[in-house]
């Protein structure tokens, strides 16, 4: 299982296909990942046609991940199957809600990663898109997902083009706590984000966007209030269009 | 990476610590997760002494699995460092919204199965704890969570003490769409849940439980909607309490 310590995001394919006996036994596998009362709160559209990728790439502006890669795969958060199915059974359901939304989405979540692992187990290259809940009703009209289902992830999916260098983490302390968690000190901070900061592809990144720190990078350029609180709001919209929330 | 197909959830463990040095390799090697722009925007809160795992036990509706475990790891998505660290770094960040929570969210449930793998690859055996979001306010106090921290998982760790049976679960087809989702008719659902609700133990079930079909032991006795609407109020409570929505 060495694939998990030689991870690194894939974002260019060669144009080779994925067989699709070998991506259903992959879809397959993923669905032994642990989930709510063996429920599988997920569902995942598989996109393979140059139709469905041109549709849905400018919802993910325009990375070109999304036409270059072999299949694109837009993990959901489920209820309405689980749903349907109680109504099919004389059973009443009650999964229009906050909690069931996130029961949902963490099944979601938890099938996505085993998913990205056992595809790069095979050697394939996987990139998450994190753009998938930026305009989630775009998303949820293109793959004509109804009530109670939900876009979380977006994995790009193809053989690798390439073979970049592994990026860098934080400390490990940096992100576990014992017993309590424990608010970082400046002293902390320091220890926790030096190595990233003297990383001479941060220097750059820091200098080619003409900010004092790689922080500002992130916070005025990369993922700014303005941008979030917009995407809040459509996130939100979404979630009620969906029927997740009031 | 046979340990993907064979998961189980194991809730009864030896009482056999997990050594320290094993434990932080598997913490560090999960911090190999894809994140979003490698903020890793997660933190695991260790449980290792009695002291701490007694508080947990009544949050977690005193499964037996909290106390008798090695650990209890609470996996946090965490937007708290990353704006500390914007702070001290005359940056200003705007992570106090719901966009950012479901980012911090991902990153953590991504993490969370990284870790439940590389762990169950060690031969040690996982439980994820689906409560850990039905009183989050208890939990945050237990484990002192800052602002914008907020337990999305739990999981108890420890060497197996049993080896029970693989769980079933729904074919392939049942959460795979082609394209654009398909709606499931009344004979897809047959489809589906047909071979789970003939198993003997799912039928044993639906008798001691005294209904009618198994769909019925989900909506009327483990997951209402009268529990799922009350702890929607108090999951959005703790999501205001932390300042991820307002």
């Amino acid at each position: 299982m060495s694939t998990i310590s030689e991870h690194r995001t894939i974002r260019r394919y060669s144009g080779r296909d994925i067989a699709p006996e070998l991506l259903s036994r992959l879809l397959e596998e993923a669905g032994r990942t642990q989930t709510m009362g063996n429920l599988q709160l997920y569902s995942v559209v598989v996109t393979r046609s140059a139709e469905g990728k041109a549709a849905l790439s400018p919802l993910h502006f325009a990375q070109p991940m999304v036409t270059e890669a072999a299949v694109v795969l837009t993990v959901c958060a489920d209820f309405r199957r689980t749903s349907r199915w109680a109504e099919c059974r004389r059973a009443t359901p009650g999964y229009d809600n906050a909690l069931s939304c996130l029961n949902a989405m963490t099944d979601a979540l938890l099938y996505t990663q085993t998913l990205s692992i056992v595809a790069e187990r095979e050697g394939l290259g996987v990139c998450f898109l994190g753009t998938t809940i930026y305009q989630p009703l775009s998303i949820i009209k293109a793959l004509r997902l109804p009530r109670l289902v939900f876009p979380v992830a977006t994995l790009t999916m193809g053989w690798p083009a390439e073979e970049p260098p592994l990026s860098d983490r934080l400390p490990v302390g940096a992100y576990v706590h014992e017993e309590v968690y424990h608010d970082p000190t400046e002293a902390d901070i320091d220890a926790y984000y030096g190595a990233k900061e003297a990383l001479e592809v941060n220097r750059e990144f820091v200098r080619i966007n003409g900010k004092e720190t790689l922080a500002q990078v992130f916070t005025d350029l990369r993922y700014t209030r303005k941008d979030n609180e917009a995407m809040s709001r459509t996130l939100i919209e979404a979630l009620r269009h969906q029927g997740f929330i009031e």
